[in-house]
């Protein structure tokens, strides 16, 4: 039985926001995405895979295609496949993400656990 | 920009778990579990689908083929499709999960939006 502790699998890196993998299969790829105050993920767009964020800890600015919204613990939000996204933690204080992408994204495929 | 807010959208049923569905795409689905004490999801498969659960709230028991792993707040688990998985709530508090599968099962595709 594959279980994950998102406490115990949250990794921050100084150097930018730190990605921990979850779960991947061949349908879908589950990451845990951590933002220090100031660390981003640049706005980027895929073009067969869609992606849901749900917010676990902090606040952040997130951005599909033309829009911005801040969403905070508790929000979720997806970007379809082809729009533009991307998230920034302008907030003081560390922001922590669930990210799931369907299906596994052909970056992915050589990370299969 | 289409956002979920998990405390706004929870909602139980007293007749059984309560599904409230966050996101619809033709490669995901994103649903919110709500289980009062003593409901359950019944032990079922999938044969095209993967699920991955996440225990926003409470604690449950979790089935995975023949394991089974009490879970609570903040970890996460896998129920790859063929599986047999389900969920129950034995606990005297409410239960909330997240869940996501990939793709899309073909009995959410009229519930598509």
């Amino acid at each position: 039985m594959q279980i994950a502790n998102i406490e115990k699998m949250k990794a921050f890196s100084s150097e930018k926001m730190k990605k921990t993998n979850l779960f991947n299969t061949d349908r879908m790829l589950t990451d845990l995405y951590c933002f220090e105050p100031g660390q981003f993920q640049k706005p980027h767009a895929h073009g067969g895979e869609d992606k849901v964020y749900l917010v676990l800890e902090g606040e952040g600015v997130f951005q599909v295609d033309e829009e911005e919204e801040t969403l905070s613990k508790g929000s979720a939000v997806i970007a379809p496949a082809g729009s533009i996204h991307g998230v920034a933690n302008h907030s003081s204080e560390p922001l922590l993400c669930l990210v799931f992408m369907a299906p596994l994204p052909s970056h992915a495929k050589a990370h299969k656990h």
